[in-house]
């Protein structure tokens, strides 16, 4: 096998770990001698040990490491915390070559586990292909900010809800369970205030129990007059109020209120650079929408297309006034009677 | 080879035919004996012999249709014109079985063909599985009017233009041939006053000489007030003019002006219907647009979708005022940076 076609089994392992890995990238390994895959690992959960050490616990003898090549998504680590970094443990076996599919962009690695292999003469390759894996992760260390994505479900002719309706649902069963999965793969989820107060959302994964469950974020005027029979009250996940009011009220353990009289867009995707958020699902209403257009802070776009034409309702992107903006196609798929598209910013 | 395969090259075969037939159907035939396929044709051109004829004519040795079986998309014809019927030739010829894949919807057929072949002893199946040939064909035998398919480009948003603007092109290159595709197989081409006025559209096929350029329609309120300068005066194809005032002007042989005061949507596709027109491909604007769809006769509907974000625009069926219109995907797939949305009616 070439390096290509072993380091897109390496990034199969990887994908493994989405939706379980929080805050750290998914990695996946390979292990190779003669041309043959000897063991495969990845990083299962955060906390958990890396693909690195993963591969090399599935190894049939420990000493078959001793020469061998690892091709891993991402660079091996090189910081010393609770464990040793891999790029240790890697020249501790004598692991002889190592191909690694991207760099790791966090600053407390960023070069440094490829040059620990090559000091200890390890025969190292950077690919340079990240795969499809931790877009997020990436983004997050080169804009020092989360990947913002827009989601909206909307019908043919663009229409996000009938007027005067409290909530149209407008896309099927199929596009129902896409949206839980895309919510699954996010770190935080952000509404409006009419958006909480209209439709009071769960805004969690249902069916489906995570470790890291998204946190709910939502940005209001006044923390203290909102209802308190809200379902983001409940703690089956953190929620943080973005408040222009401070607070005087007791909230629940997993409730926290961030007051700052001027939230918008920039504002709050710097505050959430901060706390360490990589990925931000905006889920609306129309006002959230068009102001993060506005705001050029919309990296990726998800449409939920229904095929149904309302003419008089809701537009999406009513308020947004500014020149028109061209986003990328990265694709297109049926989803039963409704279909998703995948978009960019260009 | 079994029925299925063998009706799916007949098919495949007729298929050859779209875009040159007209108002005819187009249609494939197989001759096979012994499981062996021995000779196809289909029908080539508008006035051309028909499929059956042209199979016949492709066998190496004209005795071996003695016993042989004749597979066919459409019911073989029954009516003495120019020619002898295809029923008779497969009697004369000696054709043993024939496996036909619809019955013709056209009155002056519908299983008179079919019957005529069993009255001479032929052994005959039908299957009932039209493929996806003669759409419009098959839809104005059996409705009695045109199928009408609405073609719109559209923003992620569902904006047609932006505001004040004389015209947006907002779709790109593949689109745009695709378009032009989709025009082709049109028998006739609807837009209003105002597209008419602003855009001055040929309403042509670029790149593409048509023995049967769809008809170029145009519904106004005063012929007569049109300028003079405008593009479907041209002879590329004929121009029928749906003026709500009475024409005092002399017009070009390929013009027409039909006037009726009360020029709508159903008045239109009954219009056409009595010229024999099978499909009308309405293009805009969306005054049009709106009321094709209040008056239910959007059959079908095609959008092309930019990946831009106008806000501020033109809205598609902005003036669309009744309950919510389900239609059915039927396909969509990517054109370059732009995609295509094929709907039908629920």
């Amino acid at each position: 096998m070439d390096e290509t076609a072993l380091l897109q089994q390496a990034q199969a392992a990887a994908r493994q770990g989405s939706g379980h890995t929080y805050t750290n990238p998914v990695v996946g390994a390979v292990i190779v001698r003669d041309g043959q895959v000897l063991a495969t690992g990845y990083h299962q959960h955060f906390g958990g040990p890396h693909a690195e050490i993963n591969s090399l616990r599935h190894l049939p003898d420990p000493q078959l490491a001793e020469g061998a090549t690892m091709v891993v998504t991402l660079e091996p680590c090189s910081h010393y915390g609770k464990t040793p970094p891999c790029a240790a443990k890697l020249i501790e076996v004598g692991i002889k070559r190592v191909i690694i599919g991207q760099l790791d962009p966090n600053p407390v690695v960023a070069g440094r586990g490829k040059r620990m292999l090559e000091a200890a003469g390890i025969d190292v390759t950077v690919v340079n292909d990240p795969g499809d894996l931790n877009q997020a992760y990436n983004f997050f260390y080169q804009h020092k900010r989360p990947l913002v994505t827009l989601k909206m479900a909307l019908t043919l002719d663009g229409k996000m809800n009938q007027m005067g309706q409290q909530r149209t649902i407008i896309t099927g069963k199929i596009a129902y369970q896409d949206s839980q999965r895309l919510r699954s793969e996010q770190q935080a989820i952000l509404v409006g205030e009419r958006t909480l107060l209209v439709d009071n959302p769960q805004l969690t994964i249902r069916n489906q129990s995570l470790d890291y469950p998204p946190i709910r974020v939502a940005v209001v005027n006044d923390a203290d007059q909102l209802p308190t029979q809200l379902h983001i009250w409940d703690d089956q996940a953190p929620t943080w109020i973005l408040s222009r009011q401070p607070s005087q009220r007791e909230w629940p353990a997993n409730v926290r209120v961030i007051t700052d009289s001027e939230w918008q867009p920039v504002t709050i995707v710097n505050f959430m650079a901060q706390q360490g958020v990589q990925s931000l699902l905006v889920e609306g209403g129309s006002t959230v929408q068009s102001r993060f257009l506005t705001a050029a802070l919309v990296d990726r776009l998800v449409v939920y297309r229904a095929p149904i034409v309302l003419g008089n309702g809701l537009a999406a992107f009513n308020e947004y006034q500014g020149n028109p903006v061209a986003f990328e196609l990265v694709q297109e798929r049926q989803l039963g009677q409704d279909w998703r598209v995948d978009l960019r910013r260009k």
